[in-house]
């Protein structure tokens, strides 16, 4: 396993002063970043947050190893009831292991299908129960809470399909993944008799994909949760280095933090330059908005904290977004994410047309393709003074993907350490869930319906 | 056709004067709103740019009918080779007519299956044709260009694989859309005898969805293009009135104009709630930025306009993004993009299960649901002081998706108006494709080879 990082593209020797990092801001700032490293590694270990411990549960994944040897030949269809994290991280590695599905659509008839039931949208929940046989389908709701509206509502729709095809045997097709400790999903797991994994209490749902949120999801579908496991556990070792050189977690949580803080770069560009690492993209969009959009500090100060993190496909999106990068507002930093082996060299036939802006490309392959894309636009960037860096993986594999998912979880609690907020909350969907809760008639939210007409009534009010 | 705008949120009354407009400085800027009309209806009218004028072209929708009918039969599959303003058309129509696909992959039996080759990475490309048989695909290649370089190299190793399959035969089963006057995809179209379509020259890749760029990918998997037409055609009228109050399409314009210039908002977040319009979201994407993201205006001076598009998908990414956008930076103003009617109202069952958190939910449906938690998340956005607005459409179908498309065309081009800046232009992407041109090799751009390895060079000199 093998991910290099390479910062050169966010110095200032690169892109200028205004937008570039020197080495003086950079020896500044690094015994903060050691003793971010140490508070959290403290935290970690007093068993606050659980997500660096995940990749050493070998007995979790020996137990999913083994629902999914014994369910395997029962299904052609895994249908996921989740939202958020709940949902991203097994589509994350779906897309990263048997992909690539392209972003319009899958055309892959990887077996066994993956169907991920991450949205209310009516249309789309019923066309997916339409697409399914419920005697041919296993379905794995996951909902840490046990009681998420929309994760509810659609297992309700799904529960209620299977058991007018299944009657009680429903149960026997139903796995649950939910906290140990709180939530009804537990009571109805138990009254129906649905296979259940636990979510640590100390794992939050952006930070779950290596426990059974993403590794049953992972291994009913094949992969080798092992190797999965094998990777991270390698990574987590290394991020745990008090030393900027060989931590690349803790690296890249410094130099994003400083782009931030001293150069005002308020959006993070997370670009692949793969299709099999667009699921990452998304995956990680929630893990950065999440972690680190915070009103305050943990001492109370306001801070509006986050950069806006945006998932952009490499080479597509040079057709789409490119144009805003190069010539718009210098607010951004953007991380390629390159993979060196595609699997495939994707040769250009050697035949030639006679037409020259064919004939170059002649028994050339995509693979150079792409690579000479994305070096070329991190080069064009770099020109235009616009800060950029580059994390490169070997390949996409088990190891690899989960050795970058944790990469990228330590580096997103690294920057929350840096900018002293807590990084594992998110109180700030409360509000819009109390006001759901209170228009769909939920007990004990009447007043966040009250606050909600008042609100209309004030809308009322505006004229043009 | 019914498409509702409510601005309501983006005012100084709901959201404060720091982040909302006021009624004065929406009086001050009405005047210069109709001046962007009446300025880019003059260079319209005058034929500078033609995406108004595409509604009209019946003659062009009928060709591309009947062309459908003719090969209807022939095949399974429409595999696009295009990338950009080439592909994402046919994306959104698709996604919008025939959809919802999850954005995590597709589980939709539509027939036929479109594949959109529109990225070079080869493990993509690959699967892609695996996927695919010769004797049941209509290949469709767009580039107005005729000669962008991801498109030639997918499109190159496509003709071989259909000429190995069926030799000089194949050229019945590839449509080329290109420009009338230029490149060389014309060149082999006439000599392998392609049908070919043309793109007008005064239509920009992201303005041509109703070319035969969008129009014969939609009409090849079965939607009625007419009626797309009819519900653009009625937008546009409407787009050309004189008068804040009926034309959305200036409104919505000028409002984001002023959030822009005025409140800082560098950040526009298009948040469909329905998984149909997930396609549209990404075709605005690059409409919005390629269009509006630019160093310079017409009169020269520096600008670096462009607010950073970002795609959300209601309610999904409440579990993913709204953290951030409640808690964060206040730099963001959201676009709801709502649908009254989805088709099915997604019933949930009406048995309870004894439980509190699942009971409230019994008998509800997934529209109540989704709608109760878009008004929820705009309410509670409200509160937090975070401008935003909402676009109504009745309905996702051919009507409603022509005239969506059409009015977000309208609004970027007058803002374009507003901001004084050439919306038709994408300079800025040059840059990185001469760097890759000289890095494949291509006669005529060895100086941009030595530059980049003189740019390498001064990364070397890097230390830390």
């Amino acid at each position: 396993m093998r991910i290099h990082f390479d910062d050169t593209n966010l110095r200032a020797e690169m892109v200028g002063d205004a937008h570039g990092l020197t080495g003086a801001e950079i020896r500044e700032f690094t015994p903060r970043a050691l003793d971010a490293l140490r508070g959290f590694r403290k935290l970690s270990e007093d068993g606050l947050y659980g997500f660096p411990h995940l990749p050493f549960q070998t007995a979790v994944a020996k137990e999913i190893a083994a629902y999914a040897a014994e369910v395997r030949k029962s299904y052609d269809t895994v249908c996921i009831v989740g939202i958020g994290g709940s949902a991203l991280g097994a589509w994350a590695l779906d897309c990263g292991l048997r992909g690539p599905h392209p972003v319009q659509g899958e055309f892959s008839a990887a077996f066994p299908r993956l169907v991920i039931l991450d949205n209310v949208d009516p249309s789309f929940v019923g066309a997916a129960i339409e697409s399914m046989n419920p005697k041919k389908t296993l379905v794995v709701v996951i909902a840490k809470s046990g009681s998420t509206a929309e994760t509810v509502s659609t297992f309700l729709i799904v529960r209620d399909w299977m058991r007018r095809k299944l009657g009680d045997k429903a149960g026997r097709r139903i796995a649950a993944v939910t906290s140990r400790e709180r939530g009804e999903l537990a009571v109805i797991a138990a009254r129906e008799n649905y296979r259940v994994f636990h979510i640590p209490d100390n794992v939050g749902g952006r930070f779950s994909v290596l426990s059974p949120v993403g590794l049953l999801p992972a291994a009913l579908i094949g992969a080798d949760i092992r190797k999965l496991m094998k990777g991270a556990a390698e990574m987590t070792h290394s991020c745990w280095r008090e030393n900027l050189d060989a931590n690349i977690a803790l690296r890249a949580a410094l130099f994003h933090y400083l782009a931030w803080v001293k150069k005002g770069k308020t959006v993070q560009v997370a670009f692949p330059y793969s299709n099999r690492l667009w699921g990452t993209a998304f995956w990680f969009r929630q893990l950065w908005a999440e972690s680190l959009g915070k009103a305050r500090t943990r001492s109370g100060e306001e801070i509006h904290s986050g950069q806006t993190p945006v998932a952009a496909l490499g080479a597509t999106d040079q057709h789409s977004q490119v144009q805003l990068y190069m010539e718009g507002p210098n607010d951004k930093l953007f991380s390629f994410w390159a993979v060196k082996n595609f699997g495939a060299a994707g040769h250009i036939p050697r035949s030639r047309t006679g037409l020259e802006s064919f004939d170059y490309l002649a028994g050339r392959s995509l693979t150079e393709l792409i690579t000479a894309e994305r070096v070329s636009t991190a080069a064009a960037l770099t020109e235009n003074g616009r800060p950029n860096c580059t994390f490169t993986l070997d390949r996409v594999d088990e190891a690899h993907l989960g050795a970058f998912l944790q990469l990228l979880e330590f580096e997103t609690a690294f920057a929350g350490e840096l900018l002293n907020i807590d990084a594992f909350t998110q109180d700030g969907v409360e509000l819009g869930k109390r006001f759901t809760f209170g228009l769909m008639g939920r007990a004990g939210y009447e007043t966040y319906r009250e606050r909600y007409e008042n609100y209309q009534k004030k809308r009322q009010k505006v004229t043009v």
